[in-house]
Protein backbone atom coordinates (compact mmCIF):
# COMPACT_ATOMS: atom_id res chain seq x y z
CA UNK A 1 0.00 0.00 0.00
CA UNK A 2 1.35 3.27 -0.98
CA UNK A 3 0.92 6.39 0.06
CA UNK A 4 0.62 9.81 -1.90
CA UNK A 5 1.32 13.76 -0.41
CA UNK A 6 -1.36 16.42 -1.84
CA UNK A 7 -1.60 19.33 -0.45
CA UNK A 8 1.25 18.19 2.35
CA UNK A 9 -1.69 15.44 3.46
CA UNK A 10 -1.45 11.96 3.34
CA UNK A 11 -3.54 9.72 0.86
CA UNK A 12 -3.84 6.30 0.12
CA UNK A 13 -3.33 5.79 -3.48
CA UNK A 14 -6.71 4.66 -3.78
CA UNK A 15 -7.75 8.12 -1.93
CA UNK A 16 -5.46 10.55 -4.11
CA UNK A 17 -7.89 12.27 -6.36
CA UNK A 18 -8.14 15.33 -7.40
CA UNK A 19 -11.13 17.72 -8.60
CA UNK A 20 -11.07 17.31 -12.73
CA UNK A 21 -11.13 21.40 -12.08
CA UNK A 22 -7.56 21.04 -12.04
CA UNK A 23 -5.78 23.20 -14.72
CA UNK A 24 -3.68 19.89 -15.19
CA UNK A 25 -6.51 18.09 -16.24
CA UNK A 26 -8.57 20.89 -17.98
CA UNK A 27 -5.76 22.87 -19.66
CA UNK A 28 -2.20 20.70 -19.33
CA UNK A 29 -0.66 23.42 -16.39
CA UNK A 30 1.79 22.37 -14.42
CA UNK A 31 5.41 21.33 -13.66
CA UNK A 32 7.40 18.86 -11.90
CA UNK A 33 10.32 17.29 -10.87
CA UNK A 34 11.93 13.65 -10.11
CA UNK A 35 14.47 12.80 -8.05
CA UNK A 36 15.42 9.08 -6.18
CA UNK A 37 15.99 7.90 -2.97
CA UNK A 38 18.67 5.65 -2.20
CA UNK A 39 18.54 4.00 1.09
CA UNK A 40 15.44 6.42 1.71
CA UNK A 41 18.28 9.19 0.95
CA UNK A 42 17.16 11.97 -1.41
CA UNK A 43 20.01 11.79 -3.96
CA UNK A 44 21.12 16.03 -4.73
CA UNK A 45 17.99 17.07 -3.17
CA UNK A 46 19.27 20.69 -3.02
CA UNK A 47 20.16 20.57 -6.85
CA UNK A 48 16.22 19.15 -7.52
CA UNK A 49 14.90 21.58 -5.26
CA UNK A 50 16.57 24.43 -7.06
CA UNK A 51 15.16 23.55 -10.29
CA UNK A 52 11.85 23.00 -9.04
CA UNK A 53 11.12 26.34 -7.43
CA UNK A 54 12.83 28.04 -10.78
CA UNK A 55 10.08 25.97 -12.95
CA UNK A 56 7.59 26.98 -10.34
CA UNK A 57 8.65 30.67 -10.40
CA UNK A 58 8.81 30.58 -14.60
CA UNK A 59 5.22 29.31 -14.46
CA UNK A 60 3.82 31.92 -11.98
CA UNK A 61 2.94 28.96 -9.94
CA UNK A 62 3.35 29.74 -6.20
CA UNK A 63 5.10 26.76 -3.66
CA UNK A 64 2.69 26.93 -0.40
CA UNK A 65 5.80 24.85 1.09
CA UNK A 66 9.45 26.49 1.36
CA UNK A 67 12.17 24.23 0.47
CA UNK A 68 12.18 23.35 4.31
CA UNK A 69 8.82 22.28 4.45
CA UNK A 70 8.97 20.26 0.99
CA UNK A 71 12.29 18.47 2.49
CA UNK A 72 9.64 17.69 5.65
CA UNK A 73 7.08 16.52 3.06
CA UNK A 74 9.11 14.67 1.24
CA UNK A 75 10.43 12.64 3.97
CA UNK A 76 7.49 12.29 6.01
CA UNK A 77 6.25 10.03 2.83
CA UNK A 78 9.07 8.03 2.53
CA UNK A 79 8.75 7.31 6.75
CA UNK A 80 5.50 6.51 5.94
CA UNK A 81 6.15 4.08 2.54
CA UNK A 82 9.21 2.59 2.82
CA UNK A 83 10.71 2.15 -0.11
CA UNK A 84 14.66 2.64 0.36
CA UNK A 85 15.14 2.55 -3.73
CA UNK A 86 12.52 5.18 -4.87
CA UNK A 87 11.57 7.87 -7.74
CA UNK A 88 9.97 10.62 -6.14
CA UNK A 89 7.77 13.02 -7.89
CA UNK A 90 6.92 16.33 -7.27
CA UNK A 91 4.24 17.51 -8.97
CA UNK A 92 2.93 21.36 -8.97
CA UNK A 93 -0.91 21.80 -10.86
CA UNK A 94 -2.42 24.84 -11.68
CA UNK A 95 -4.96 24.02 -9.00
CA UNK A 96 -8.47 24.14 -9.09
CA UNK A 97 -10.01 26.99 -11.28
CA UNK A 98 -13.64 28.69 -11.09
CA UNK A 99 -13.74 29.20 -14.90
CA UNK A 100 -10.86 26.54 -16.22
CA UNK A 101 -8.73 28.98 -17.08
CA UNK A 102 -7.58 31.79 -14.46
CA UNK A 103 -4.93 30.34 -12.20
CA UNK A 104 -5.46 30.01 -8.37
CA UNK A 105 -4.29 28.23 -6.16
CA UNK A 106 -1.56 25.25 -6.89
CA UNK A 107 -2.29 21.73 -6.14
CA UNK A 108 1.54 20.24 -4.67
CA UNK A 109 1.34 16.25 -5.01
CA UNK A 110 4.13 13.77 -4.21
CA UNK A 111 4.15 10.38 -5.50
CA UNK A 112 6.82 7.54 -4.42
CA UNK A 113 7.22 4.90 -6.50
CA UNK A 114 9.57 1.89 -6.54
CA UNK A 115 13.62 2.17 -8.61
CA UNK A 116 15.24 -0.75 -9.73
CA UNK A 117 18.84 1.06 -9.22
CA UNK A 118 20.72 -1.01 -10.86
CA UNK A 119 18.59 -1.32 -14.51
CA UNK A 120 21.59 0.69 -15.37
CA UNK A 121 24.02 -1.95 -14.96
CA UNK A 122 22.07 -5.29 -16.28
CA UNK A 123 19.87 -3.34 -19.23
CA UNK A 124 21.09 -3.29 -22.62
CA UNK A 125 22.16 -0.21 -24.70
CA UNK A 126 19.50 1.83 -26.59
CA UNK A 127 17.76 2.30 -29.78
CA UNK A 128 16.49 6.19 -30.30
CA UNK A 129 14.46 7.52 -33.11
CA UNK A 130 14.81 11.19 -34.15
CA UNK A 131 12.17 13.58 -34.56
CA UNK A 132 11.72 16.66 -35.35
CA UNK A 133 10.50 18.52 -32.47
CA UNK A 134 11.51 21.92 -30.38
CA UNK A 135 9.85 21.18 -26.90
CA UNK A 136 7.79 24.50 -25.87
CA UNK A 137 9.62 26.34 -22.45
CA UNK A 138 12.35 24.18 -22.85
CA UNK A 139 14.07 25.13 -19.53
CA UNK A 140 11.43 23.95 -17.50
CA UNK A 141 10.21 20.93 -16.33
CA UNK A 142 6.61 21.06 -17.33
CA UNK A 143 4.31 18.17 -17.28
CA UNK A 144 3.86 18.42 -21.22
CA UNK A 145 4.82 15.37 -22.68
CA UNK A 146 2.45 15.26 -25.76
CA UNK A 147 4.75 14.49 -28.43
CA UNK A 148 6.25 12.28 -26.74
CA UNK A 149 3.31 9.68 -25.65
CA UNK A 150 1.81 10.65 -28.88
CA UNK A 151 4.84 9.13 -30.63
CA UNK A 152 4.96 6.24 -28.34
CA UNK A 153 3.61 3.87 -31.04
CA UNK A 154 5.95 5.47 -33.88
CA UNK A 155 8.43 4.90 -31.55
CA UNK A 156 7.47 1.05 -31.71
CA UNK A 157 7.00 0.85 -35.09
CA UNK A 158 11.12 2.17 -35.42
CA UNK A 159 12.22 -0.36 -33.26
CA UNK A 160 13.34 1.86 -31.03
CA UNK A 161 13.37 2.46 -26.81
CA UNK A 162 13.23 6.16 -27.22
CA UNK A 163 13.13 9.37 -29.38
CA UNK A 164 15.80 11.74 -30.18
CA UNK A 165 14.37 15.25 -30.26
CA UNK A 166 15.94 18.08 -33.11
CA UNK A 167 15.19 21.11 -34.14
CA UNK A 168 15.29 20.88 -37.79
CA UNK A 169 18.74 19.12 -37.47
CA UNK A 170 20.08 20.33 -34.17
CA UNK A 171 20.32 18.03 -32.06
CA UNK A 172 17.92 18.91 -28.55
CA UNK A 173 17.22 16.39 -26.28
CA UNK A 174 15.12 12.99 -25.10
CA UNK A 175 11.74 13.59 -23.97
CA UNK A 176 12.88 12.45 -20.06
CA UNK A 177 16.74 12.49 -20.86
CA UNK A 178 19.43 14.91 -22.25
CA UNK A 179 21.73 13.63 -25.33
CA UNK A 180 25.55 13.42 -25.24
CA UNK A 181 27.94 12.16 -28.34
CA UNK A 182 31.78 11.47 -27.60
CA UNK A 183 34.21 12.10 -30.60
CA UNK A 184 37.81 11.44 -31.20
CA UNK A 185 38.43 13.94 -28.14
CA UNK A 186 34.95 16.03 -26.80
CA UNK A 187 32.03 14.98 -25.33
CA UNK A 188 29.77 17.41 -26.49
CA UNK A 189 25.67 18.22 -25.62
CA UNK A 190 23.35 20.84 -26.53
CA UNK A 191 23.36 23.98 -24.46
CA UNK A 192 20.51 25.74 -25.51
CA UNK A 193 16.45 24.71 -25.78
CA UNK A 194 17.05 22.03 -23.92
CA UNK A 195 15.89 20.87 -20.33
CA UNK A 196 18.73 21.40 -17.98
CA UNK A 197 18.78 18.10 -16.57
CA UNK A 198 20.72 17.26 -13.30
CA UNK A 199 22.43 14.59 -14.06
CA UNK A 200 23.92 16.55 -17.00
CA UNK A 201 25.05 18.71 -14.42
CA UNK A 202 26.87 16.57 -13.11
CA UNK A 203 28.51 14.84 -16.06
CA UNK A 204 29.32 18.51 -17.35
CA UNK A 205 31.34 19.14 -13.80
CA UNK A 206 33.32 15.72 -13.75
CA UNK A 207 36.95 15.33 -15.36
CA UNK A 208 37.41 12.89 -17.77
CA UNK A 209 41.02 12.36 -19.09
CA UNK A 210 42.17 13.85 -22.39
CA UNK A 211 38.09 14.47 -23.17
CA UNK A 212 37.20 18.38 -23.14
CA UNK A 213 33.00 18.87 -22.31
CA UNK A 214 31.23 21.00 -24.76
CA UNK A 215 27.88 22.50 -24.74
CA UNK A 216 26.80 23.42 -28.75
CA UNK A 217 24.73 23.24 -31.34
CA UNK A 218 25.09 19.82 -33.07
CA UNK A 219 23.86 18.12 -35.89
CA UNK A 220 21.96 14.69 -37.12
CA UNK A 221 25.31 13.92 -39.14
CA UNK A 222 27.33 14.60 -36.10
CA UNK A 223 25.65 12.29 -34.08
CA UNK A 224 25.83 8.99 -36.58
CA UNK A 225 29.53 9.94 -36.69
CA UNK A 226 30.09 9.61 -33.41
CA UNK A 227 32.74 7.47 -31.14
CA UNK A 228 29.95 7.01 -28.87
CA UNK A 229 26.24 8.50 -27.69
CA UNK A 230 24.63 8.18 -24.38
CA UNK A 231 21.63 9.80 -22.17
CA UNK A 232 21.88 11.15 -18.97
CA UNK A 233 19.12 11.30 -16.56
CA UNK A 234 17.99 10.66 -12.78
CA UNK A 235 17.16 6.87 -13.42
CA UNK A 236 19.39 5.80 -16.26
CA UNK A 237 22.47 7.96 -15.12
CA UNK A 238 24.90 7.91 -18.25
CA UNK A 239 23.25 5.65 -20.31
CA UNK A 240 24.91 4.06 -23.92
CA UNK A 241 23.34 4.28 -26.75
CA UNK A 242 23.47 1.76 -29.41
CA UNK A 243 21.43 2.61 -32.18
CA UNK A 244 19.72 5.70 -33.86
CA UNK A 245 17.80 6.23 -36.92
CA UNK A 246 19.35 2.27 -37.42
CA UNK A 247 22.57 3.36 -37.75
CA UNK A 248 25.21 1.71 -35.02
CA UNK A 249 27.24 4.49 -33.47
CA UNK A 250 30.40 3.47 -33.06
CA UNK A 251 32.20 0.20 -32.12
CA UNK A 252 29.81 -0.37 -29.37
CA UNK A 253 32.69 -0.45 -26.76
CA UNK A 254 31.56 2.85 -25.01
CA UNK A 255 34.77 3.17 -23.07
CA UNK A 256 33.85 7.06 -22.13
CA UNK A 257 30.43 6.42 -21.47
CA UNK A 258 31.16 3.81 -18.86
CA UNK A 259 33.88 5.52 -17.48
CA UNK A 260 32.02 8.61 -16.68
CA UNK A 261 29.07 6.10 -15.50
CA UNK A 262 31.07 4.85 -12.73
CA UNK A 263 32.00 8.87 -11.90
CA UNK A 264 28.80 9.31 -10.97
CA UNK A 265 27.69 6.22 -9.93
CA UNK A 266 30.68 7.89 -7.00
CA UNK A 267 29.06 10.85 -6.73
CA UNK A 268 25.75 9.64 -6.05
CA UNK A 269 26.91 7.38 -3.25
CA UNK A 270 28.99 10.18 -1.99
CA UNK A 271 25.86 12.34 -1.51
CA UNK A 272 24.03 9.07 -0.26
CA UNK A 273 26.52 8.54 2.55
CA UNK A 274 25.65 12.34 3.34
CA UNK A 275 29.79 12.75 2.24
CA UNK A 276 29.77 15.16 -0.77
CA UNK B 1 -25.53 21.80 -7.64
CA UNK B 2 -23.97 21.18 -10.92
CA UNK B 3 -23.38 17.40 -12.32
CA UNK B 4 -20.01 16.33 -14.12
CA UNK B 5 -20.26 13.24 -15.87
CA UNK B 6 -17.23 11.18 -15.45
CA UNK B 7 -16.51 7.56 -17.73
CA UNK B 8 -20.68 7.95 -18.16
CA UNK B 9 -21.60 8.46 -14.22
CA UNK B 10 -22.97 11.29 -13.16
CA UNK B 11 -21.06 13.18 -10.06
CA UNK B 12 -21.69 16.08 -8.21
CA UNK B 13 -18.71 18.24 -8.60
CA UNK B 14 -17.79 18.16 -4.95
CA UNK B 15 -17.29 14.25 -6.05
CA UNK B 16 -15.91 14.99 -9.39
CA UNK B 17 -12.16 13.46 -8.86
CA UNK B 18 -9.82 11.59 -10.82
CA UNK B 19 -6.79 9.54 -9.51
CA UNK B 20 -3.29 11.65 -9.92
CA UNK B 21 -2.19 8.92 -11.58
CA UNK B 22 -3.72 10.35 -14.58
CA UNK B 23 -1.79 11.11 -17.70
CA UNK B 24 -3.52 14.50 -17.80
CA UNK B 25 -1.68 15.38 -14.82
CA UNK B 26 1.55 13.62 -14.87
CA UNK B 27 1.99 14.02 -18.52
CA UNK B 28 -0.63 17.27 -19.56
CA UNK B 29 -1.53 14.26 -21.88
CA UNK B 30 -5.45 14.91 -23.39
CA UNK B 31 -8.00 16.14 -25.45
CA UNK B 32 -10.87 18.00 -24.96
CA UNK B 33 -14.08 20.05 -27.56
CA UNK B 34 -16.11 22.85 -26.41
CA UNK B 35 -19.79 23.69 -27.97
CA UNK B 36 -22.52 25.50 -26.21
CA UNK B 37 -26.56 24.63 -25.59
CA UNK B 38 -29.10 26.95 -26.29
CA UNK B 39 -32.45 26.38 -24.80
CA UNK B 40 -31.19 22.84 -24.05
CA UNK B 41 -29.87 22.35 -27.60
CA UNK B 42 -26.87 21.84 -28.35
CA UNK B 43 -25.28 23.76 -31.01
CA UNK B 44 -23.42 22.33 -34.22
CA UNK B 45 -22.90 19.22 -32.71
CA UNK B 46 -21.82 17.07 -35.67
CA UNK B 47 -19.15 19.72 -36.16
CA UNK B 48 -17.46 19.34 -32.93
CA UNK B 49 -18.11 15.68 -32.63
CA UNK B 50 -16.21 15.15 -35.79
CA UNK B 51 -13.37 17.06 -34.76
CA UNK B 52 -13.46 15.40 -30.94
CA UNK B 53 -13.42 12.09 -32.46
CA UNK B 54 -9.79 13.16 -34.94
CA UNK B 55 -8.24 14.65 -32.09
CA UNK B 56 -8.58 11.27 -29.92
CA UNK B 57 -7.39 9.43 -32.94
CA UNK B 58 -4.52 11.66 -33.61
CA UNK B 59 -3.76 11.48 -30.26
CA UNK B 60 -4.17 7.58 -30.28
CA UNK B 61 -7.04 7.60 -27.89
CA UNK B 62 -9.60 5.63 -27.98
CA UNK B 63 -13.60 7.16 -26.67
CA UNK B 64 -15.04 4.37 -24.99
CA UNK B 65 -18.27 6.05 -26.26
CA UNK B 66 -19.67 6.16 -30.23
CA UNK B 67 -20.89 9.56 -31.44
CA UNK B 68 -24.46 7.80 -30.56
CA UNK B 69 -23.52 6.45 -26.87
CA UNK B 70 -21.68 10.38 -26.58
CA UNK B 71 -24.58 12.29 -27.31
CA UNK B 72 -27.22 10.00 -25.14
CA UNK B 73 -24.42 11.13 -22.26
CA UNK B 74 -24.18 14.54 -23.28
CA UNK B 75 -28.21 15.06 -23.55
CA UNK B 76 -28.34 12.75 -19.76
CA UNK B 77 -26.09 15.77 -18.29
CA UNK B 78 -28.11 18.54 -19.90
CA UNK B 79 -31.59 16.90 -18.51
CA UNK B 80 -30.00 16.57 -15.11
CA UNK B 81 -28.20 19.96 -14.97
CA UNK B 82 -30.78 22.40 -16.62
CA UNK B 83 -28.58 25.10 -18.05
CA UNK B 84 -30.72 26.13 -21.36
CA UNK B 85 -27.71 28.28 -22.23
CA UNK B 86 -24.47 26.72 -21.50
CA UNK B 87 -20.63 25.35 -22.40
CA UNK B 88 -20.30 21.92 -22.71
CA UNK B 89 -16.91 20.37 -22.38
CA UNK B 90 -15.85 16.98 -23.29
CA UNK B 91 -12.09 16.20 -22.20
CA UNK B 92 -10.56 12.94 -23.06
CA UNK B 93 -7.62 12.39 -20.82
CA UNK B 94 -4.82 9.75 -21.09
CA UNK B 95 -6.22 7.83 -18.07
CA UNK B 96 -4.45 6.32 -14.80
CA UNK B 97 -1.31 5.08 -16.22
CA UNK B 98 0.44 2.50 -14.26
CA UNK B 99 4.12 3.71 -14.72
CA UNK B 100 3.33 7.80 -15.62
CA UNK B 101 4.07 7.61 -19.37
CA UNK B 102 2.13 4.87 -20.59
CA UNK B 103 -1.56 4.91 -22.08
CA UNK B 104 -4.01 3.35 -21.23
CA UNK B 105 -7.68 3.78 -20.87
CA UNK B 106 -9.06 6.93 -21.47
CA UNK B 107 -10.98 9.18 -19.32
CA UNK B 108 -14.04 10.90 -20.75
CA UNK B 109 -14.95 13.69 -18.57
CA UNK B 110 -18.60 16.17 -19.64
CA UNK B 111 -18.56 19.64 -17.56
CA UNK B 112 -21.34 21.91 -18.35
CA UNK B 113 -21.06 25.47 -17.41
CA UNK B 114 -23.11 28.44 -17.83
CA UNK B 115 -22.40 30.76 -20.91
CA UNK B 116 -23.62 34.46 -21.25
CA UNK B 117 -24.91 33.79 -24.74
CA UNK B 118 -25.47 37.20 -25.04
CA UNK B 119 -22.39 38.53 -24.04
CA UNK B 120 -20.92 39.42 -27.82
CA UNK B 121 -23.29 42.05 -27.85
CA UNK B 122 -22.74 43.80 -25.09
CA UNK B 123 -19.03 43.65 -24.37
CA UNK B 124 -16.40 45.78 -25.58
CA UNK B 125 -14.01 45.61 -28.71
CA UNK B 126 -10.70 43.39 -27.43
CA UNK B 127 -7.36 44.44 -26.87
CA UNK B 128 -4.87 41.48 -28.38
CA UNK B 129 -1.08 41.48 -27.66
CA UNK B 130 1.12 39.47 -30.30
CA UNK B 131 3.26 36.93 -29.12
CA UNK B 132 5.82 34.50 -31.09
CA UNK B 133 4.52 31.43 -30.07
CA UNK B 134 3.87 28.20 -32.68
CA UNK B 135 0.98 25.62 -30.83
CA UNK B 136 2.20 22.10 -31.46
CA UNK B 137 0.21 19.95 -32.98
CA UNK B 138 -2.15 23.15 -34.23
CA UNK B 139 -4.71 20.72 -35.62
CA UNK B 140 -5.29 19.24 -33.14
CA UNK B 141 -7.86 20.43 -29.68
CA UNK B 142 -5.43 19.05 -26.92
CA UNK B 143 -5.48 20.50 -23.47
CA UNK B 144 -1.64 22.14 -24.13
CA UNK B 145 -2.57 25.97 -22.79
CA UNK B 146 0.73 26.18 -20.78
CA UNK B 147 2.25 29.33 -22.77
CA UNK B 148 -1.62 30.86 -23.09
CA UNK B 149 -2.12 30.98 -19.18
CA UNK B 150 1.60 31.74 -18.23
CA UNK B 151 1.29 34.72 -20.68
CA UNK B 152 -1.68 35.81 -17.99
CA UNK B 153 0.49 38.14 -16.34
CA UNK B 154 2.27 39.42 -19.97
CA UNK B 155 -1.54 40.28 -21.59
CA UNK B 156 -1.82 42.17 -18.33
CA UNK B 157 0.61 44.08 -17.99
CA UNK B 158 0.35 45.48 -21.82
CA UNK B 159 -3.09 45.81 -21.40
CA UNK B 160 -5.20 43.59 -23.53
CA UNK B 161 -7.59 40.78 -23.18
CA UNK B 162 -5.59 38.04 -24.84
CA UNK B 163 -2.79 37.12 -27.27
CA UNK B 164 -2.35 36.95 -30.75
CA UNK B 165 0.13 33.82 -31.60
CA UNK B 166 1.93 34.38 -34.81
CA UNK B 167 5.09 31.94 -36.39
CA UNK B 168 8.36 34.45 -36.37
CA UNK B 169 6.12 37.03 -38.28
CA UNK B 170 3.05 34.70 -39.45
CA UNK B 171 0.07 35.58 -37.72
CA UNK B 172 -1.08 32.36 -36.20
CA UNK B 173 -4.63 32.46 -33.63
CA UNK B 174 -5.62 33.52 -30.35
CA UNK B 175 -5.19 30.11 -27.80
CA UNK B 176 -9.07 29.92 -27.62
CA UNK B 177 -10.20 31.47 -30.90
CA UNK B 178 -9.57 32.27 -34.52
CA UNK B 179 -8.23 34.90 -36.25
CA UNK B 180 -9.20 37.35 -39.25
CA UNK B 181 -8.26 40.57 -40.78
CA UNK B 182 -10.64 42.21 -43.42
CA UNK B 183 -9.11 44.51 -45.91
CA UNK B 184 -10.72 46.35 -48.80
CA UNK B 185 -12.42 43.30 -50.28
CA UNK B 186 -10.70 39.88 -48.58
CA UNK B 187 -11.58 38.37 -45.70
CA UNK B 188 -8.26 36.92 -44.33
CA UNK B 189 -7.60 33.78 -41.67
CA UNK B 190 -4.60 31.85 -41.50
CA UNK B 191 -4.49 28.55 -43.32
CA UNK B 192 -1.93 26.25 -41.74
CA UNK B 193 -0.70 25.49 -38.66
CA UNK B 194 -4.13 27.06 -36.71
CA UNK B 195 -6.71 25.16 -34.78
CA UNK B 196 -9.48 24.92 -37.47
CA UNK B 197 -12.51 25.94 -35.56
CA UNK B 198 -15.79 25.18 -35.57
CA UNK B 199 -16.89 28.61 -36.32
CA UNK B 200 -13.92 29.56 -38.27
CA UNK B 201 -15.58 26.99 -40.71
CA UNK B 202 -19.11 28.14 -40.46
CA UNK B 203 -17.48 32.14 -41.64
CA UNK B 204 -15.79 30.42 -43.85
CA UNK B 205 -19.19 29.04 -45.68
CA UNK B 206 -20.64 32.56 -45.81
CA UNK B 207 -21.53 34.67 -49.00
CA UNK B 208 -20.40 38.30 -47.72
CA UNK B 209 -21.46 40.34 -50.92
CA UNK B 210 -17.96 42.19 -52.57
CA UNK B 211 -15.67 40.57 -50.36
CA UNK B 212 -14.17 37.14 -51.05
CA UNK B 213 -12.40 34.66 -48.24
CA UNK B 214 -8.72 33.62 -48.70
CA UNK B 215 -7.05 31.01 -46.20
CA UNK B 216 -3.55 31.63 -46.77
CA UNK B 217 -0.57 33.08 -44.44
CA UNK B 218 -0.09 37.06 -43.50
CA UNK B 219 2.09 39.38 -41.36
CA UNK B 220 1.45 41.67 -37.98
CA UNK B 221 2.37 44.49 -40.80
CA UNK B 222 -1.14 43.11 -42.80
CA UNK B 223 -2.85 42.82 -39.45
CA UNK B 224 -2.38 46.76 -38.02
CA UNK B 225 -3.20 47.96 -41.52
CA UNK B 226 -6.36 46.21 -41.68
CA UNK B 227 -9.61 47.80 -41.64
CA UNK B 228 -10.87 45.31 -39.41
CA UNK B 229 -10.08 42.48 -37.42
CA UNK B 230 -11.88 39.89 -35.65
CA UNK B 231 -11.69 37.02 -33.31
CA UNK B 232 -14.12 33.63 -33.95
CA UNK B 233 -14.86 31.36 -31.46
CA UNK B 234 -18.30 29.23 -30.21
CA UNK B 235 -18.45 31.73 -26.90
CA UNK B 236 -17.46 35.10 -29.31
CA UNK B 237 -18.84 34.07 -32.58
CA UNK B 238 -17.37 36.98 -34.51
CA UNK B 239 -15.62 39.53 -31.78
CA UNK B 240 -14.14 42.50 -33.07
CA UNK B 241 -10.46 43.39 -32.12
CA UNK B 242 -10.41 47.04 -31.62
CA UNK B 243 -6.44 47.09 -30.57
CA UNK B 244 -3.39 44.99 -31.89
CA UNK B 245 0.03 45.80 -29.77
CA UNK B 246 -1.19 48.93 -28.47
CA UNK B 247 -2.31 50.09 -32.35
CA UNK B 248 -6.02 50.92 -33.59
CA UNK B 249 -7.45 48.67 -36.48
CA UNK B 250 -9.32 50.38 -38.83
CA UNK B 251 -12.06 53.25 -37.94
CA UNK B 252 -13.37 51.38 -35.37
CA UNK B 253 -16.99 51.04 -37.21
CA UNK B 254 -16.34 46.87 -37.81
CA UNK B 255 -19.64 46.59 -40.46
CA UNK B 256 -18.07 43.48 -42.05
CA UNK B 257 -17.51 42.08 -38.43
CA UNK B 258 -20.64 42.75 -37.39
CA UNK B 259 -22.52 41.46 -40.50
CA UNK B 260 -20.51 37.88 -40.09
CA UNK B 261 -21.58 38.17 -36.64
CA UNK B 262 -25.40 38.60 -37.70
CA UNK B 263 -25.06 35.55 -40.27
CA UNK B 264 -23.51 33.54 -37.93
CA UNK B 265 -26.28 33.93 -35.32
CA UNK B 266 -28.64 33.41 -38.06
CA UNK B 267 -26.95 30.06 -38.67
CA UNK B 268 -27.16 29.09 -34.78
CA UNK B 269 -31.05 30.00 -34.86
CA UNK B 270 -31.40 27.57 -37.68
CA UNK B 271 -29.38 24.73 -35.65
CA UNK B 272 -31.25 25.66 -32.24
CA UNK B 273 -34.42 25.32 -33.64
CA UNK B 274 -33.66 22.13 -35.87
CA UNK B 275 -34.20 24.02 -39.09
CA UNK B 276 -30.59 23.88 -40.52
Amino acid sequence: MMYISINNELFSQEEANISVADLSIQRGYGIFDFLKTINNKPIFIEDYFNRFYNSAKEMHLEVALNPEQLREAILKLIAKNNIPNSGIKIILTGGFSEDGYTMVKPNLIIIQTPLNIIESETSKALALVSYNHQRQIPQVKTIDYLQAIRLQKFVKENDADDLLYHNNGKVRECPRANFFIVTRDEIITAKDEVLHGITRKKILGLTIPNYTFIERDFTLDEVYQAKEAFISSSTKNAFAVEKIDEKLIGDGKNTITKLINDKLLELIELDQKGLN
